[in-house]
């Protein structure tokens, strides 16, 4: 690296240790959004939060800022050009959230952050507001010090990513060449443990859907008609547990036809490097393993793949009994996919498993709410080998190759539009609770987090220009 | 009948002609207190609802009315005696009603009540707000004209029926002898049709109860986790889907062993006179029966058991989806049981049984919400008489004996503490969609519900004199 490049790191560095405070006063003011992309009553508040987003981009000094509006939440689009042939670093990241409910089970509200032994708690502090910060905090510290990036830098951070980015398809394709990079890198996957980083190289896909029975016009009194009717709530119980077997298996028709299946080699590599049964089930303070027979929990929660029960609606809720028999019931179920399934072939399958499984009794239908197309990162490209610098400056120590059992529908995009990987560099902890009550971020990851990014920039453009200079030579040599 | 008699009812009747405004509009005032018994948040709206009706029964001329505090919500006590040999009914019903959810589903709000096309819409306008009235206003129409009841009346309005009654049992055995009384009557049963009149001749038993199904400690993220750990929404499922056998039958073992079975001239009467398959259908806005095969619908629902469940709480319920395996999940259900099933010995088998159908990989509970014992009423006691003959009087019409499949605990409590019967007399139609929403009560039935009890108390008066007169003088001739 050259003295400039180094001294420019340094002094990002120091902009950075010099600004903790400020780091944390941003995250609050980020979380406190309440975000939820999912619930249309909080539309105004995502427009809000990724308007402040915007803001932020403009007072670091970026010098071009979008609010791109879409059919539903805006993508906030920045970015700044050293020179047309620096190499180029697509940052992604999202600033929409988890619904926060059930808030009752929240011990601080959701969307009032405070920092207690060092976490900063709040529903996004992690899943991803943290994490995307981590990022514009980096370029910050550049523009903030040196007034340069070692790299051309184009940001997208969407509003949709938990409602599986519905929107981002068509940005990326009617923005393609503006779009075009060497790599794009995210911060919204999980590290091992406190020192352990973890470079992602798989996410599964996922197919949500809904599952609605119909049985009575209306809701019936169960003293009246309870052993006459067939209920929806008991007839989608009846549904749901015939959708896996014995086995732990998902009983959808050719549903593992086409799982990739990986020889004994990755297999050991998986089971050496990623997290043990009893990790996973400390992780999940759950006490016994359960699913598809044959398979590490790793294996499952990662290259196999697994069909949920997110949750339920049906009949009376409140506390007590009630004397009812609803007219429907609803349930909302996500399926997640790895290479090499094909989304529109189980989606098929799986609503004709449903018609078949429906009685005469009941009516019901299949509603999907999102699609996302599984995705592999290859280990060799020139970027990873930076992110894993990056991780060993920022956190001492090098980072493992990990698969993830969660879904990001982008990854996919930026491959079959743009042609790129996405670097998965994420700082999240197993044990900061995304998607449930009491989400956390540790405030050690989020400092740590900007310092590997700031180090990512200027070793992503080394290790670019580095190989397109021995292309370029390669290329010399063979005329 | 005395001409005095036959002029106290033709003033009473002419009375009660006069006042319908009025009464329409104390049934307005009374649905308007969301009452609903099994919500905390609404203990204070069904302490005012019972103070209301201790204020109606004060203005009618009641001169001994007292609100009984218990452990929850108050009965509401009140008598009138007009002389110590003069035969007693003892009037029952309830002022606390069902929870109104799910709100949006109806027209117009449940607790600001509405008269469209000659009903008043509002939840409790039926059950049992409207019917509990039509014995009040009776009460008025004699006392405001002809300043004397036919009989002594003591009156037993609670506030805790749709949970089950858990403080009624106590409050009657304490005061035991206060209460003595030739017969209850009460007015919270279904005639058949507007014009078809019925007497309720037994009533289904509840157990009410919840099982709770607990996985990891906290709600896990369905990517990181999904396939490794046993959702407990989904476990419930299981558990549920093996409660009923392929034949509609309840697998709890041993749950039919004591299940009355009734001769088949008993069950050619239950045809004759009872609803037909299609008629229930029609009633219920459902197409195709459903339930223990060898059986009517008319039979499923008022001579066999029945197992429904009521709802289901787990997982994530706002709209879209959420990514997420919930820690626990609960589901409401209750059994419906009929003579001579024993209650406790079903609650124990019951519990067995959910135990051994939780699989090792999560945990359960069943918590029991309340219980209700099975009834029967004499067709021949004399107070029954009565009923018809008012019925006849009110409507136009004989009634005809039906079975009803709701539960009603103090019918049972009544006979085993204070060894009377309960004439069952119902103004509710089979479309009042009680428990549902936009339940309504046919102004209609109101008004001839007031002047058959206004008949009722005079019949009543008229059958059990001339009953004890028989029996002095089968008394005297057996000396």
């Amino acid at each position: 690296m050259t003295t400039s490049t180094n001294k420019a790191i340094e002094g990002a560095l120091k902009f950075s240790r010099l600004h903790r405070k400020q780091a944390v006063e941003k995250l609050h003011s980020f979380v406190r959004f309440p975000s939820v992309s999912v619930q249309s009553q909080h539309a105004q508040d995502v427009k809000n939060c990724g308007g402040w987003l915007a803001g932020q981009l403009q007072s670091i000094g970026m010098p071009r800022v979008f609010v791109v509006p879409t059919a539903r939440h805006p993508i906030i689009y920045a970015e700044r050009v050293v020179s047309k042939n620096a190499p180029t670093i697509l940052i992604y990241g999202h600033y929409d959230v988890q619904p926060a409910d059930p808030e009752s089970a929240w011990t601080t509200p959701p969307f009032q952050p405070i920092v207690r032994d060092h976490y900063i708690y709040g529903r996004g502090a992690s899943d991803d507001k943290g994490q995307l910060l981590t990022h514009v905090l980096a370029l910050e510290a550049y523009l903030k010090t040196s007034r340069k990036l070692p790299v051309n830098v184009k940001c997208i951070f969407e509003g949709e990513e938990e409602i599986g980015s519905p929107n981002l398809e068509a940005f990326i394709t009617r923005h393609r060449r503006r779009l075009l990079a060497d790599a794009a890198v995210m911060s919204d996957t999980r590290m091992l443990g406190p020192d352990r980083p973890a470079l992602t190289t798989s996410l599964r896909g996922a197919l949500g859907f809904e599952i609605e029975v119909r049985g009575p016009r209306q809701d019936l009194h169960s003293g009246n008609f309870g052993g006459a009717v067939h209920n929806p709530l008991q007839a989608l119980c009846e549904i749901i547990a015939k959708l896996h077997d014995e086995n732990g298996r998902v009983t959808i028709p050719g549903f593992y036809d086409q799982v990739r299946s990986w020889d004994s080699d990755e297999r050991m590599r998986m089971a050496k490097t990623g997290p043990s049964d009893s990790q996973i089930m400390d992780d999940g303070q759950f006490k016994m393993p359960w699913g598809e027979t044959g398979f590490s929990l790793y294996e499952r929660t990662t290259v196999r793949p697994a069909l949920t029960v997110n949750g339920i609606v049906g009949g009376y809720q409140g506390p007590g009994g009630k004397a009812v028999i609803p007219s429907q019931a609803v349930a909302k179920i996500s399926i997640r996919l790895v290479p090499d399934q094909n989304l529109s072939s189980i989606e098929s399958s799986l609503i004709s498993l449903i018609a078949r499984l429906t009685p005469p009794t009941v009516r019901s239908r299949v509603i999907v709410l999102m699609r996302s197309e599984p995705a592999s990162i290859e280990r060799g490209h020139p970027t990873m080998e930076a992110a894993a610098n990056a991780y060993h400056a920022g956190f001492g120590t090098a980072p493992v190759f990990v698969r993830s059992g969660g879904s990001i529908p982008v990854v996919a995009m930026f491959k079959r539009i743009l042609g790129i990987p996405t670097v998965l560099m994420g700082f999240a902890l197993p044990d900061d609770r995304i998607h449930a009550p009491n989400e956390r971020f540790s405030l050690h990851n989020y400092f740590r987090g900007i310092d590997t990014n700031i180090h990512f920039l200027a070793e992503a453009g080394r290790v670019l220009r580095k190989r397109r200079a021995e292309k370029n030579g390669t290329h010399r040599k063979d005329r």
